[in-house]
């Protein structure tokens, strides 16, 4: 353990001093590493493969599940996926230097903001190598430096991953150490990792709930935390009913296992009876099962009981629950107590309750007339996501570039002092 | 303790069923509980007054120092500057609700981010009466519950106003319990208060730096942190003499005790053997006592010399250290290492040494040609303050309302779904 400290020491030296340079680099540099990464990622596709190929054989062995497996495995269009994600990254807007809200004050100054990175970023994720690639190239377009720590079951990938990113970055003229992958398997460098707020400016955990709980639970350093993904759609009583059927077929079909996906469905009562049947043919025809309120159980005959559980369940699965309001303050009193505050939805073609939705409920993303599956970084024009949100501190939503700076006040004077 | 426990509870839940009423008060009744607040405490100044007493009778007894007699005192004017500062935080746009980068997507949607507030925010503070009107009227304004804590000896004096605050929210059709004021002397309290994120969404700490040390270790709430000011003035060898002289000794003299004061000035060699000496005659004559690095002394033989501490020192007081550097690249570097990432400013005609300065001068104000002590929310228009955060996540630099908000993602959609 003391060892690993002074393994974690080293690595955190190194990051802080790397962020002072990426901080200061080009944007030319920055995207030119970019760049580089992409193509050797290309170029190394065998070797890739093969690293990935002994993950692989060890996490067979070790009878992983095959949702592990399957997210572990690294196939040749996960490789094409990630180099051209790089090069997406090095397309975006440069965020840092940005200066914003420059106003001349009585004093004589002009004061702005101006958009400087944070630091050095700790990203904790499961055996996905594609992350790796993914955070490696958010955080240096974001002039930051990263240490990631990838699950271990995935190491051979992410050492080989490691080595790319490190010859892109030197090529390049920046420090290797911008980006450092741990490269051991014990869990305890998680801890040195997430109590040393004089290596690592914020942790973004990715991966499921516990872990996040866990280093939450644990950390001295600011983490920006996504938990789980409690989503509604409202159908209220003035709402177009076929843009509620499309939107709730949609927020709960289009994929299932999804952290936007609708797990609730509230129908306000004067419009439930011609509205939840239509509905619950399309669920049925797709495998969904429907557990509802009393009131729903009354009108969809194939609904289970819904319980107080149900309300507070991500299922993550072809499971919905329904429950019939009475209006748009039920709705909201529900949504805010019941949600994970992640997305939730209003369909209705009434002004006043929109707009009292989308003031009222205290969601990350919340949205009139659109499906809840639009809540990603990509659909919002960030260009990636290193993670969604679910915190009201710092970023709060879908986390692009920007939620990886900060900003500073800078001020342009002309000799003045403070009368 | 339990009880202790028991009662701040009580205080949480009435605080965040608070914050969900205050987060859609309009900005009327916001407004108008404001200026209630103030009238009352006009009209109620005999009795703040006589609360005061009672505070410094007892403080007296309690041989209390001078300085913090000083800050607890209430004087006629500083009721009436309560007051007005009310009245100024009524004047100020209301954040909430304020949506920006409205933009349109491919898919149709049209996305932008609404202003909203934190939730509840717990403050703790020194026994500074005039810090609970200010804190009060700022979460007020900005839709957010507050709990104040402030120092034991104001007891009397802040449970006066928290009567008056409640008053002035119930006129104006606001929950009396958004500005709750803790009723108790027991310090435990404030352990209560910093680990239950279930009533709590921020934490803001004034005072000195052990006070906030200790919070933030034991903090399970994010804190806004204010540490030190160690704040530097660095006169480049293409500044305006004049500018430099002037800037300098206001950075210095203008108030010794506040955070946003010089204490180190760097000048680069090549202009030290000019700007030092009238320098020093003006420090000197003003009492200031100067601590110099070798070559300093070479020039200024008053100066005494300085050690490693000394660049590591919140003065606070009439002393300067003074180190030449070779240039702006070593200047930067002194500030990057010595600074607590306050405020540092430099002063040049050379526009690619600004430019580099204030990029990459890692702190929470940067400033050309301009006196360290413009770094306030006043002087940069933000109207008022509840802080200066030396922390990059979430807010930087001096905190206003908007540090008090954060921003959700709002969706307008026409019945979009994701493809």
């Amino acid at each position: 353990m003391s060892n690993l400290k002074d393994y974690f020491n080293t690595l955190g030296k190194a990051a802080r001093s790397a962020s002072r340079v990426m901080a200061k680099a080009s944007t030319a540099a920055k995207n030119q590493a970019l760049l580089n990464i992409a193509q050797a990622i290309r170029e190394n596709a065998a070797q890739l493969t093969a690293a990935n190929e002994l993950d692989m054989a060890r996490a067979r062995a070790n009878q992983l599940e095959p949702a592990l497996l399957d997210r572990l495995s690294l196939s040749a269009k996960a490789i094409e996926t990630m180099a051209q994600g790089l090069e997406q990254i090095a397309q975006l807007p440069d965020p840092i230097g940005e200066i914003s809200n420059m106003r001349i004050r009585p004093s004589g100054i002009q004061i702005g903001q101006m958009r400087v990175p944070l630091g050095v970023i700790g990203i904790i994720y499961e055996a996905r190598p594609n992350v790796t690639a993914d955070a490696a190239g958010l955080c240096i377009k974001s002039g930051n430096a990263a240490i990631l720590r990838g699950g271990s079951e995935a190491i051979e990938c992410n050492r080989a991953l490691a080595l790319l990113v490190g010859q892109g970055l030197a090529a390049a003229g920046l420090p290797e150490t911008a980006v450092q992958v741990i490269d051991t398997t014990d869990r305890a460098v998680v801890g040195a990792m997430v109590t040393s707020p004089e290596y690592v400016d914020v942790i973004v955990p990715r991966g499921g709930k516990g872990l996040i709980e866990r280093i939450s639970a644990e950390a001295r350093v600011p983490v920006i935390k996504h938990l789980d993904g409690i989503c509604h759609v409202y159908i209220d009583s003035d709402a177009d009913l076929e843009k509620a059927i499309r939107i709730a077929d949609n927020a709960k079909t289009h994929r299932y296992g999804t952290c936007n996906t609708m797990e609730t469905l509230l129908v306000a009562s004067a419009v439930a009876a011609a509205v939840l049947p239509p509905l619950a043919d399309i669920y049925t025809k797709k495998g969904v099962e429907l557990r509802g309120c009393e009131a729903t159980r009354r009108i969809l005959k194939q609904a289970i009981e819904a319980t107080e559980e149900d309300w507070k369940t991500e299922y993550l699965a072809p499971v919905l629950s329904i429950r019939i309001v009475a209006d748009v303050d039920a709705a909201i009193e529900h949504i805010n107590h019941y949600s994970s505050q992640h997305t939730d939805s209003i369909v209705t073609e009434n002004y006043s309750r929109a707009m009292q939705f989308i003031r009222e409920v205290d969601s990350s993303s919340v949205m009139i007339n659109a499906s809840t599956r639009f809540a990603d970084g990509f659909e919002y024009g960030l260009g990636a996501e290193i993670g969604i949100s679910t915190d009201k501190f710092h970023a709060r939503g879908p986390v692009g570039l920007d939620g990886l700076t900060s900003l500073k006040y800078v001020v342009f004077g002309h000799g003045e002092i403070r009368q």
